[in-house]
């Protein structure tokens, strides 16, 4: 069962679905919170530093975030077309929705079919907005032949304060 | 040979020699830089708004930066420990080190005992600075019979420019 979440997921109609039915998407349904993670690693911020690194960032990592890797095979033939899709994205996803607070996209250098993008969205609703966009459903529906698997595996965040230089 | 780049590997005291050791580690040795990847997919940033995020930000994510998502299997009954090791030497490479651009270490919700770390170097120069530092070496030292696999996977940013809100 534990495996089966993590199997990859052939694309097809179910992949429209698979935001939605994927286990593992609602941070109260995980096993460990990002908070719990944090305790028993004894990483917990001072206050009063965190609540200055949010006034900073403006947006901070919580409990309620969701923080992911999507971790996507792309079709060979089609890897210049899947970027700017990805790509296009994730710029939108970034300067239109308030509470997507990264959407960074990556290439494998040595497996370029290989694509992951670490998605960090404030909380559920966050993520339940984005998903309705017309730049996410673009995106969705243009890269569907183009997709070969789709993995989607939520994180804790160790450091949830820490913010890119 | 592909593969050979990418299959696990047994930590011992190789493990020591593996960030210098693995293949794709330098980025000049990649089939793809970057700015290649950038630019097969139409995705370039006009000069002045670049340099606009540059002085944002402080420090840019450029072609000679190193984007590396590390891999991480830990002995399941040195979760805790291993938790405290990388997020201290985490933060202290934020802290200390300016080439050191993001250092976002995960565990994953469904198998805790699987850790990923997006790491972002500025330049190569910023990466051998990293592995001769103290915190580098205590974590790499204290957490060599936690580990059990590790994979480097260097990565081609898509919109190197993003920021964490």
């Amino acid at each position: 069962m534990r495996q089966s979440s993590f199997s990859c997921i052939r694309i097809g109609i179910a992949a429209l679905l698979v935001p939605f039915a994927l286990p593992g998407n609602s941070p109260g349904q995980a096993p460990h919170s990002a908070s719990s993670a944090i305790s028993r690693a004894g990483m917990s911020m001072p206050r009063g530093k965190a609540k200055k690194e949010q006034r900073k960032s403006g947006r901070a990592v919580t409990p309620e975030s969701i923080v992911r890797i999507s971790r996507i095979e792309v079709d060979p033939a089609r890897i210049s077309e899947y970027l700017v899709l990805v790509a296009e994205c994730g710029r939108k996803s970034m300067a239109q929705e308030s509470g997507v607070l990264l959407m960074y996209s990556m290439q494998e250098k040595r497996h370029p079919e290989r694509i992951a993008v670490l998605e960090i969205y404030a909380d559920r609703a966050a993520y339940e907005h984005h998903i309705k966009t017309s730049h996410f459903r673009k995106y969705k529906q243009n890269s569907l032949a183009m997709v070969r698997k789709l993995e989607l595996i939520d994180q804790n965040p160790l450091v949830p304060e820490m913010k890119m230089k």
